[in-house]
């Protein structure tokens, strides 16, 4: 991940994002994401075993998590952590011994958290044990049972109906035993005691967008963060959905209550536009940050209001605990036709599409990491800025002008009440303008950042 | 009243309702609405006397409701209750021996409190005691003149510049004498001390819409409530418009303090669309409440801002009281030609618009006292539905998806900030879907009603 | 100043101004105020010095203001007062002994605030101490050097590219030497604490639209607030931009703290439409009364959000004040082509524009002066105004009504909450029609004014 990741000179979180953004090679970003995704894309993930161990494992080259362990059996709030499933085969054969599905070919085509089962079953026995899709014949759907004991195939619907009446032989080589969740974790830490989470789900199995995206996303922030200083901590989260981060905030509470902003980060390397869902409190500062960024991101977009319904942000947004996490895709789950099927796979996904997300987060860690409250150290009337060379030169060039203006405005709204960015969006000036004046004001001693107890944006 | 009587088999208010609108019969409770509009009609009713007495015990017929009597010389507020009117005759007859004006034939024949008078008159004396509209020739008008002691005759203009020069004979056989105002009142007692205050004014004489619609669907409901144990306290008020809400308010102050939602009715019959005068404060629960009713109605409709000009809720709505009651008619005092005329008779109020009124009036009601603040009881992350068979079978119905839908969003805004209608105004649930979805959740455990005081919608 | 000069009858602001208002002869007034702009126009005014003295002076003649001074090298804020600059003499001679520029025949011919300079000059070396503008060749610019000494010549662009090459006489009979920077001032007493501050730039020299019409204009509304007896006290300002109003509130922070509402005034002749700036706060009762009254003008006009950029508004609205001064223009700063040029002269300022834009002053103080809070007196039900000769009689004419909707929604809102305007906009009854019937009911003792603690608008 070279792309994302050369050490940046600077180890300020502010400076070092901004060089990633400044050096961006979105070719090579996008092809390191894509080759990752393609290497993610095969495994038989689940929300446990070993194909998810294995992820977490590659995602571990790319930046320096670690894969923890929560033992089967574990009650987490409602829920109990359930028995580890392990597949070694599956494959389901037809009477003229022709392969009709084999978990071998495609992670899709058994039914995930298959219990195990051997045998011969007839063709109308064998029928509750099928799943396809009628209205996408020709691809593989992806199916699960995790907490009712089943066994199953998937498989184009196509093939299902010009199955041959007579006996199947069925092999479902699994086991359903104790053992652990495993989920990934990486703590960047911070000046400051309040954190950030990112989020990413990792128990689907052969699904480029929906999961292997965000996992190649979320693992290439880690590492660049990693090598920073930041204002906030951050927490990498690579967990099962649901589950996964149920266990994590069951077994972490008081850690979670240090949570200020985070994102869920999924589905994102398909053709569509940024897609933001807003935190459940609807008008959080990640909510702005995000909204801002898209919207000075000059491309089309979209924010939509919280819903209790899609990837982690449900359990983040429980009334329970009411943390500020939004989700950031881009086709949402569920309205692109390749959703959790078979044609979510690497070809579905764009390299140019995984640089432009990447590209989108560090915006928003930018801005978020910059995002400061100031104070004016001379409030009352404006300070005499020529005698200190920060005012424009006679007939001064736009640019020069334009740096006026951001000073002006920085300088008038920085009364403890604004942040960075509540001054950005009442003055219409660029954030990184914004931020370039204020460094040159505290340089002149007539700005500081306020401390937590002046600040009140 | 049977099609909208019926004794509900259950009484809680909310299901005796749900039942009631199940079950309505808009054929049958337009007719039954309608003809009671059709008795009212030719009576001639003022603030005092008779008239109104005899309408009140019509109504009580329909609903056990109790008729007062306030004593004439009363001082409420500002005001003092006015001697009662009784009126035995009122004829004018011309020079030729014909009937001009004939309170028996319509009430609104005679000016509305007139004074008694006997004697002959010149045509010339006569104009200052006429009363017709020229933009409207052939309609008698509706005038009063309670509180400047007059006579007077209300007539078509075309017959007022037809009458002949001469003497004319006057009787009006009236009395202004000690005696009282009426009103009618019925309270059905609730679980909790507040109170909704439903109004109807019943002093005008044969006027169909503007008047008798109100004082139908009002005596409907509170028949249909009387049979119920509602959460709220409602108080049925038939009264003198203007002064009687004042004597009433005046004479009662403490039980007004209690009125924390109300609704004026008038003008229920006509064929225009529902239209609903917010409260003083503009964003009242009722307000919102009727609002939603109107918008889920899938017809056409109008919501305004509170003007302190119309019916009563200028008097509920004055500054020193300033409770929350709105006003539902279908089109607005003043706005149908008819209004105040010889027009607005039995054949311009219709049956199916009188049965639309209450229906909407009974919805109403059902969100207002369905619309509880809840508690989810496992507030951190997801409880999880499935182990309690709360959750949508595989490929569920998109019935079963809804379903769901609204248990989420109840989960998630369960958190004491939030009334039903909040979550329904946010999630775009129908409240209906969301009242079936919180009983399921109450019967699993999962959710309770708030108290009043973990209660912060 | 006769025309809006002339001694109300009632020393009451608000009645004097309604007569001001009612006998406004626009053409007068116009002519009058023009008058005054040609006269002011031709001085070669600074920031300091005898133009802006001889100015103030004139101003004197039009209403009773204090030419004030403060001493060189007084430090206000971070802010030093500069020398007083005195301009004897300043002449461009050409090699052919043309005069090519002259501040005896253009104030604007000399780089103002230019440093004493006598002898020969190479066409080379004069380079740097010439001033125009190619994009508007004919025009001589307005330029400044308060802060960097330096001398120079403005000319329009064609002539200074047809200087010929040789040597020019350079002729700059100044001095910069310890002086004092004058402003006027006129306090008019008001029965409140409160302050409104009218504040005028005059430190231009011959730009007749930008700063001489706002002189003119605050002088007239000077002379006509002097003549009465106001609510709040009137501090008007004729100050030097800039550094004329940090002086002034360095100087005097107490008084600047009673500053409740301000208008800055300037721009007031062009032919645009009228511009008003909202405050920092962007929702002070200055920025509701001007957009209020700029609505009911009739006419096009335009309402803007603060910038920190633009005239003394920057001043009072820095953080340490955030005093609620708002800007009133017609063609604000920089938006019009003769904007510090020659051609904004006294031909490109109209006077029906200045009339208009006094007109809108003159409404804007009533409004202002008029925007009490009421209490209705009997504020439980309505009270009878029929018994007090107030209600409309029958039949009574639109007057009557209108008079009588106001009288009730002014009773209705009379609850402490809500100022006269808050009630105008509520109503959308004419703030006029609303101020008549507030003295008609406080005339029936039916409301009064409410106290300052009362009074939560």
């Amino acid at each position: 991940m070279a792309a994302t990741g050369q050490s940046p000179s600077s180890r300020d979180a502010c400076d070092g994002l901004h060089q990633a953004l400044e050096g961006f090679d979105a070719a090579r970003a996008g092809e390191e994401l894509h080759s990752l995704v393609r290497e993610l894309y095969p495994i038989c993930r689940s929300i446990t075993g070993e194909g998810l161990r294995r992820s977490l494992r590659i995602l571990s080259r790319v930046a320096p998590l670690e894969v923890r362990e929560v033992p089967s059996g574990t009650t987490v709030f409602d829920w109990v952590v359930p028995p580890e499933w392990t597949l070694r085969a599956a494959r389901l054969v037809g009477p003229g011994g022709e392969v009709v599905c084999d978990a071998a070919r495609s992670s899709l085509e058994v039914l995930n958290y298959s219990a195990p089962f051997r045998g011969r079953v007839s063709r109308r026995d064998l029928e509750a044990h099928l799943h396809s899709i009628p209205e996408q014949p020709s691809l593989v759907p992806y199916r699960t049972s995790y907490y009712r004991p089943d066994w199953g195939f998937c498989l184009p619907h196509e093939r299902r109906t010009a199955l041959a009446e007579g006996e199947y032989e069925v092999l479902v080589d699994s086991s359903l035993a104790d053992g652990s969740m495993s989920y990934g974790e990486l703590v960047v830490p911070g000046a400051e005691a309040g954190e950030v989470v990112v989020s990413a789900h990792c128990c689907h199995p052969s699904l480029a967008n929906d999961n292997c995206s965000g996992m190649a996303i979320s693992a290439a922030l880690a590492r660049l963060l990693s090598g920073l200083e930041p204002r906030y901590t951050y927490r990498f989260l690579f967990v099962p959905g649901t589950i996964g981060t149920i266990a994590w905030l069951a077994l972490h509470e008081e850690e979670a209550r240090r949570i200020e902003h985070g994102l869920v980060l999924a589905c994102l390397g398909d053709p569509g536009r940024m897609n933001y869902k807003r935190t459940r409190r609807g008008d959080a500062e990640i909510d702005r940050v995000v909204s801002h960024v898209l919207a000075a991101s000059g491309q089309d977009y979209r924010v939509r209001d919280f819903t209790p319904y899609g990837y982690d942000e449900r359990q983040y947004g429980s009334p329970g605990f009411n943390l500020a996490v939004g989700a950031l895709t881009r086709t949402p789950h569920g309205e692109y036709a390749e959703y959790h099927t078979s044609a979510d796979d690497p070809s579905f996904v764009k390299p140019d599409r995984l640089a432009d997300s990447l590209r989108r987060c560090l915006e928003i860690l930018l801005v978020l990491e910059g995002n400061r409250v100031y104070l004016n150290l001379l409030p009352k009337c404006e300070p005499q800025l020529g005698k200190r060379g920060l005012y424009g030169s006679v007939g001064g060039s736009s640019h020069a002008a334009a740096r006026q203006m951001a000073m002006l405005w920085l300088l008038n709204l920085a009364d403890g009440n604004h942040s960075l960015l509540d001054v950005a969006e009442r003055s219409r000036v660029p954030f990184g303008d914004l931020r370039e004046a204020a460094r040159a004001l505290e340089a002149a001693g007539l700005l500081r950042v306020a401390g937590r107890e002046e600040a009140r944006p």
